[in-house]
């Protein structure tokens, strides 16, 4: 038996494999950009479909609660991320949702300009930043650095980060820095994408004021699954969300003439949810809230630890930090020829991706990968640099879109 | 043979029937709020969870093309609403849109303060515009009025109106409110959510400027499917919407650190899109490109003018135009226990709905409705009103929520 085989076999969470589909001769290194289907998630959507949908039609509102699927979708989310009860909801995109929140945060801080963010964050969170920052009259600017916590000061408004970086799957200190930004007077907006259902989170006891994410990373979600939005209990008083739809009114089937908005994180609903996307939401974050978060943390430590070994051990360069503490579920690897081995490796099952210019990266989600899942795709590395497919000018023609 | 069985048998439309999965026992008179399953929607979805999403995982994106897939209804809703080639794109909700293309109206017309719509408006259509002009130094204002054709003036920056109405069925001649609206030098936004499906539109030749609507009512998309937005050609060049996020941007996966938008309305795409539920929508759209749209209107009023007879030689008061011209495909009573009776309905299996504080609504969508259909319905009218359960104390407890 080797040492994966062990590890395996005494793997806590082992069972939970069985719970996903995953296609045969596939090595999936990317479920944090897109997790795989939960064994339950076809015959819940189906269901949706046929019996809810289809019987109900209508009358499906009530009578199988979509009306409050958002809500209590985001409860079970709030659970997840350790937010306080009844903060947190499901609605739109995760970009929409840090509209709504940058907004929100910046209506509290009315005498400060700065909207401030770091030098690589997910280009969609600074740009719905420069939007705000762009837009009619607004009277605010975005500064991006590269040691955000240095540059906090009496100007700064929100302080906005991704908590797990895209590419480098580098972790912040979620207490430390929100500390630090409440110390100069700002508000912490966290961006969560890569970081639920890959590390542990307390966002109410880390003192978070703000949070977004989706649910189709390590969450298993579905494709372009509902984002999340969370606020803090001690802004519900004074939280007012800029797009304001009927559905985020106090009382949307009154038809009042005027808007008057639902207290707390049920105000940042707009429209109507998608209810069959947000249905494969549910099942996935079921399935993550049955696994004890701990056991998921330690065993993707040593997923991440055990690959990032060996591949330096193969002279890749790695960019994810060495200290397990500051790192979330993924780890990359920055080669020139990044794009090509990856598309080599693609082809021979281990799915990984890319991201211009050179960074390879692997994303390892502890309830379906096994540690032999790592050994095996260490040696298809080895295949593929062994062979120099990936030198073949095919790989270098096409572009990376994933 | 009936004159309805008679007309029933020489409808060209009648073999649409067939391709939706209606329940048993049910005469469904509530299309204009969530349209049923077309019968090819329960595979399709099944396709995408187990086969796309399943079997492909991130690579779904480029291989069953998910990344176009919002571009791709878009281009078939344009058709469906007549619009300009390439300028509908398929995104988040109506509410969403409203607000991006409201925002992108007012950029056009700086020196323009009035946000104008009409009394009666869907109520999410007057708060956004309500959100807007309250927001952070906007310095626009909302006026709603009787006429807004009327109140067009030198201040108006855009008109804002629903070209159907959700509860009276009314219908615009959006041609000559929006030349009116041209001529005072305003731009004109127009909401289809109770348009597209069931009334002939061509929003190109009647020279809107910016369209929004749903999916989920005439085009059956399924419930909170993803809404829709077109603008005129002749805007694109000046273009420029609120919501910045990454799939709007010119080249989304070079991830610039500053945001450069697409060209046209691919600029109002903002998060990642709900695959599940846009993969539904299309089933509905392909289904409804196949129906000629003026014998869906023939049968349409064919059908609202059957009922209205009846419902009126019964004595309800119609608030539904009578003039054809003038309405959509639905129609309205008010009556003051509008409630109790729309519930005795509905347990009878006629299901239409209401809306506070009286109106009882009925929408017929031509491509799964019959004639008997009609007469049945009403001679389940006439049994609810002799036996008067309607009466019952247990149906004026509950509320309305659909």
């Amino acid at each position: 038996m080797t040492d994966a085989q062990a590890l395996d076999r005494s793997d806590p969470l082992r069972s939970f494999r069985d719970r996903f589909l995953l296609p045969e001769g596939v090595i999936y290194l990317d479920g944090n950009s897109l997790g795989p289907v939960p064994r339950e998630t076809p015959d819940r959507i189906a269901a949706v479909v046929r019996e809810e949908w289809g019987v109900s039609l209508i009358r499906g509102w009530t009578e199988h609660g979509w009306i409050d699927l958002a809500r209590r979708v985001g409860d079970k989310i709030g659970r997840l991320i350790g937010a306080d009860p009844g903060g947190t909801i499901v609605a739109d995109s995760t970009s929409i949702n840090i509209f709504k929140c940058l907004s929100a945060a910046l209506a509290m801080r009315p005498a400060r300009t700065v909207i401030l963010s770091e030098t690589g964050n997910f280009p969609t969170d600074l740009y719905i930043a420069e939007g705000i920052a762009r837009s009619y009259r607004s009277g605010r600017v975005v500064r991006i650095v590269d040691d955000p916590v240095a540059a906090l000061d009496r100007n700064v408004a929100v302080l906005m980060l991704t908590h797990v970086n895209y590419r480098t799957g580098a972790m912040h200190d979620m207490a430390s820095v929100t500390a630090a930004a409440h110390e100069a007077g700002a508000l912490v907006l966290w961006d969560l994408s890569h970081s639920i259902g890959a590390v542990p989170l307390s966002v109410a006891a880390d003192d978070a004021d703000f949070a977004v994410g989706c649910g189709y990373k390590y969450v298993n979600g579905g494709p372009g699954a509902p984002a999340f939005l969370s606020v803090s209990e001690r802004h519900w008083p004074e939280l007012r969300f800029p797009l304001t739809g009927w559905l985020g009114h106090a009382d949307p089937f009154a038809f009042d003439a005027s808007y008057r908005p639902a207290s707390g994180v049920a105000g940042a609903v707009v429209g109507t949810p998608p209810i069959l996307s947000l249905a494969a939401l549910e099942v996935g974050v079921d399935l993550m809230l049955d696994a004890p978060m701990l056991l998921v943390r330690e065993k993707s430590l040593a997923l991440t630890g055990r690959f990032l070994a060996a591949m330096q051990a193969r002279g890749f360069r790695s960019i994810t930090p060495a200290d397990p503490s500051r790192r979330g579920s993924q780890v990359a690897f920055s080669h020139p020829e990044g794009y090509a081995i990856m598309q080599a490796l693609i082809a021979r099952g281990v799915i990984g991706d890319f991201r211009a210019p050179d960074v390879m990266r692997f994303g390892f989600a502890p309830l379906y990968l096994r540690y032999q899942d790592v050994d095996d795709a260490v040696a298809i590395v080895d295949d593929v640099m062994r062979a120099e497919a990936w030198r073949d000018p095919a790989y270098q023609q096409k572009r990376a879109v994933t």
